[in-house]
């Protein structure tokens, strides 16, 4: 035969030690030894791209590692390129010996170990050398030497890449949590078939080319935003929560070991603009990424003056601020005095306008910004509102009190993506000249929106999304600048959504049992066709599609498999968006909210009882490119093959070296 | 402003006459008016392609509809190409006048009515135009006059497409419920990361070219494998259950209009040969799509009949039998002596022999059948056995009573779709010399395990078929053939499956409530790594990859939102395919079934009590291409264009007019 199917059972004993790396509770990921080395094992890297290095030897004090040492002040770091020989590191990068540090720190071994508060205890000693980089394309050995004699051996690789710059701009669009299957989802209730054949498709649907990118972190198979972001950005896979670093096991969440981002690296090395813009607060992990290094995303505050002023507590790459930085999180940016919370209590409005930026705190204001003149647009507190309820529920924006100016006004007059980034464009494009931009525009409501099961406003701003890629491409063919822009839409990670069929919505609340209510739902051919856009009587440009009607008789069947305790109508919440379930205890225990889809059926919950939205999911998500290099983003890869694509295509590999 | 965000109510009246035609509960899908023409307006075709035409005139007598009118008998069917004069059908297909037909039909207008047994009742005139073809590239416009000046236009399109033939073979490889979320949960448990890089990928992961296509049905956004093979085989998009016709209203199931499919067209106009494999039972949708031609895809005994001797009730392209038939089924071959179900209760073992056909009923026979002979291979009754049962859990092969002779033993030596598609290609590669073959090998089990909710057996049935796909494109090598092959990989629709963390089973099974079970599954970070390729006890040959552990500690925490009610364990089932619902009255009235997942947690589903299973999905499914061709698969379209793309890679169009 083919020996296809030959298996053999290999002897248990020899795989006891595989056992012990799968844990899920881990004492530090990315290090199964007791000697770990940051960037670890399988790293890639540009040539040129700055980033440090952490060394840790971990002296297990209890717990199933306790080996009864002290922990090692004696090890050793050797760098060898290729087949050259090993080189101390201190010599290698011609840095002065760094020095040594000392903490613990404690972990739970799995779930039990959890539940009966008994931590195990690791003692460390470290070292951490500071913006370092490889000049060389090829293969790298770094060699941790340490408890006289035991080795850990990382394989890094420095890309090998074309060094001609292809695209004078990149506009990097990131549907947060959104999946392929979201935007079918999307063009069904947007888009009108006949007979099966769509008559118009989403903007998404006409690239030229189609990806698939690999989400998951470098210690889980499950992502968040900040670590597929701190992938997008720097081609560095990292732990969850981290931003532009790897995760250390120190106490200090700023010390963690740095990996420089797209966005430092672009404007080091070309001076060439950049432009973040997104419809979350814009401390959130999704734009903070391009500029943030900490091993946890909430902090928030350190991020705002990480955007003006770059790392301060660190030699790192000059950072000056970007050109145009939109979106949401005004409480970042006035101080306590107007109930704020801001880096070292100031006022960062000032502090970004005594730096030369022009302000803006709603749409009106942004539409009169000069396009010469770097730009800060903050249009409210926390994250903007939705799509749907700036269009169709207009209601759902007063009683609000979240004027981005701290007055506690309702923010009535928000820009959505659409608006932010064509301004965003419009000042790039100004100011840069002959150097080019990069851009970021993030639709982040998509993924906030599915945490909370408010699937109609989560594809509502994936609507949104589409209509904005529709008219960039639509503007930058009038600014000339299209075949010269290379455009990438892609997520950072999904969410488990599908639709499985229609609900008749008269015929569900007219039942009054969960069983009976079910009847409602239509499968296969009962799921008929989409009614929202063949009814109702919402009716917008030619060109641009939106659902005629949110509300129809017939809905659709959706949902993720992944919930807390939650009711389910099958019915748009008109009310703003959902809180599936609240907590009725101190502690986090979370139950259905009474209050949300009140002639809905009760569903109990997958999730852990402390979880009180949606969760992220595996699956692989869809890229889209136009433009120059558009071919190097077919086909199926790694988040961090996005990096690297966009970083040849901006012609960084080893520049100026 | 930009325009983008003007709404305007329209009036109320204007948009009632848009309500009636979204309901689901439908008269006819394709038919909103009451003068019906199939194929309908916006279908595409070959030139030369042989179809059917079905004109219907309807008088609705009662319900929402009624126009007191008696069946127009006078209507008239005119075509026009292009700009030129409409001409009268039977002129311009040099085709008799068909002789008029008369039948009614009823149906429900929605739930209510279904309950209230209240049917709206439809008389109905027809006439049928068999096997006729257009032969110019081009639009057309078919024109339905009926009751006295009312007209139905349809405008048809014969694409225009290249004339070359550019492959010598296809093969069409088909996961059938496979998305790209279920590919990445594959990858996950049977392909290993070091610091998040995989160290092998999916053999699907290394094509070139990777599209995504939309799989709705023609008069419902949910598909089932029925209408969406006839969308790939036919270029023609049909109606739940449909296979190779458009389904007209009349109560004969074999009467309604059809259409030519690619492995009848590759038959008559090139002479080539023709491969069908399966792991379903042979009369299951999939691969009886590629001859069969009827409204009611549970019509096994016929298709089988169909499949020798192709239609005989009217006269169409004349079929003589598939090079290689492979599959399950056996009950459909062995007539009612021992317990089967045949056409007219022959021996179809027989009279496929009569026909010259090679006959293999288990994997040694496989083996041996000749290279040069045409082959029928039926490996047992009703579905074939799964990977996992074949190859980790061997004693559910026992007490089946399944053998394909119908001798009622176990059928333990079965093949899996790797054997058979390797056999198959060394039949088609010998017999067709320079004539080409076209080959169709389907995964079936894991849309048939996933409507189970037995996530862990369609896994490892789609490992199974990565397997198989790598291995052919290894074997295509040695035999020279690899280069003149296109090879096509997609899916004929979805399943909402995804994978959102995963469940420390220990305990999982060690606590008792289910909220307390619950804080077993670790979510985002707590995740962790995938156990089943890092630990455990199977192995494999080099370059096979399947998890080395099904078993293990920290499973993976999966599923679908639309369900029937279950009970879930997050572990895998050992005793064999689950049944995750039962019916415990005579009714179609499920509930969980207490025997699955014992120590599982007990969850009202989302779908109708009368559904056993879970359900399709709407999400658009990847395509995989490589060989010549393969730019015509890549980016987003519909199933449709998978047809024509093969239909031109072969020269099929306007072949021989």
């Amino acid at each position: 035969m083919m020996g296809l199917r030959l298996l053999s059972v290999a002897t248990a004993g020899a795989l006891l030690s595989q056992l012990a790396g799968a844990q899920t509770f881990q004492r530090l990921g990315t290090c199964p030894t007791l000697g770990c080395i940051f960037p670890p094992d399988q790293a890639d890297f540009l040539a040129g791209q700055f980033f440090d290095i952490r060394l840790e030897v971990h002296a297990p004090v209890n717990g199933s590692e306790a080996n009864g040492k002290q922990p090692d002040t004696a090890f050793k770091l050797t760098i060898a390129r290729e087949k050259s020989a090993a080189v101390d590191a201190t010599t290698y990068f011609k840095v002065d010996e760094p020095r040594l540090e000392r903490w613990n720190f404690t972990w739970f071994e799995d779930l039990f170990a959890k539940d009966a508060k008994t931590p195990s205890l690791v003692n460390v000693t470290s070292k951490a050398y500071r913006r370092v980089y490889l000049k060389d394309p090829g293969m790298y050995t770094a060699t941790l030497t340490y408890n006289n004699g035991s080795k850990t051996v990382a394989h890094w690789e420095v890309r090998d890449l074309e060094k001609v710059r292809k695209a004078k701009n990149i506009i990097l669009f990131i549907g947060d949590g959104m999946t392929t299957n979201m935007i079918t989802a999307a063009r069904l209730i947007a888009h009108k078939t006949i007979n099966g054949k769509y008559q118009t498709k989403m903007a998404m649907d006409q690239f030229p080319i189609l990806g698939h990118q690999m989400t998951h972190s470098i210690d889980s198979f499950i992502t968040d935003s900040a670590n597929s972001a701190t992938a997008l950005y720097t081609g560095h896979k990292s732990t969850v929560n981290c931003l532009g670093v790897y995760a250390d096991s120190s106490p200090n969440v700023f010390d963690d070991p740095k990996v420089e981002t797209i966005a430092e690296l672009f404007h080091r090395l070309t001076g060439g603009a950049v432009g973040i813009v997104s419809t979350a607060y814009i401390a959130d992990a999704t734009p903070a990424g391009l500029i943030a290094h900490t091993r946890d995303r909430a902090q928030s505050a350190p991020i705002i003056d990480w955007y003006l002023n770059g790392i301060q507590n660190y030699t790192w790459t000059n950072w000056t601020g970007p050109d145009v930085l939109f979106g949401g999180g005004a409480e970042n940016f006035y101080n306590s005095s107007l109930g704020g919370r801001t880096f070292l209590n100031r006022d960062y409005y000032q502090e970004f306008q005594k730096k030369g930026y022009g302000l803006a705190q709603n749409l009106t204001a942004l539409k009169t910004l000069k396009n010469d003149t770097k730009a800060l647009g903050i249009f409210s507190v926390s994250n903007l509102a939705k799509w749907l309820d700036r269009q169709v529920y207009p209601n759902n924006l007063k009683n609000q009190n979240n004027t981005a100016d701290g007055l506690k006004k309702d923010a009535t007059d928000q820009p959505g993506l659409l608006e932010m980034t064509i301004k965003a464009i419009d000042i790039l494009s100004t100011r840069s000249k002959d150097k080019g931009f990069f851009l970021m525009s993030e639709a982040a409501n998509i993924d906030k929106m599915m945490h909370v099961l408010d699937y109609e406003r989560a594809l509502g701003d994936l609507l949104e999304f589409d209509n904005t890629i529709k008219h960039t491409i639509a503007h930058l063919k009038t600014l000339n600048s299209l075949k010269e822009t290379l455009i990438l839409v892609t997520a950072d990670h999904g969410h488990g959504f599908d639709v499985m069929g229609s609900v008749d919505t008269k015929y569900f609340n007219n039942k009054t049992t969960p069983r009976t209510k079910r009847a409602a739902i239509g499968v296969y051919e009962g799921s008929g066709l989409s009614q929202y856009s063949m009814s109702g009587n919402l009716s917008y440009t030619e060109g641009v599609h939106f659902p005629s009607n949110w509300d129809p008789r017939y809905t659709l069947f959706q949902g993720v498999s992944a919930t807390p305790d939650h009711k389910e109508d099958y019915q748009v919440n008109k009310d703003g968006p959902r809180t599936p379930a609240v907590n009725i205890t101190a502690a986090a225990d979370y139950y259905a909210n009474p209050k949300d889809s009140p002639n809905g059926i009760v569903y109990n919950g997958t999730l852990p009882v402390d979880q009180a939205q949606g969760v992220h999911s595996l699956t692989d998500v869809p890229v889209f490119a136009m433009g120059p290099c558009q071919e190097k983003f077919g086909g199926v890869y790694s988040a961090i093959d996005i990096f690297y694509g966009m970083a040849e295509c901006f012609g960084l590999s080893g520049k100026g070296l």
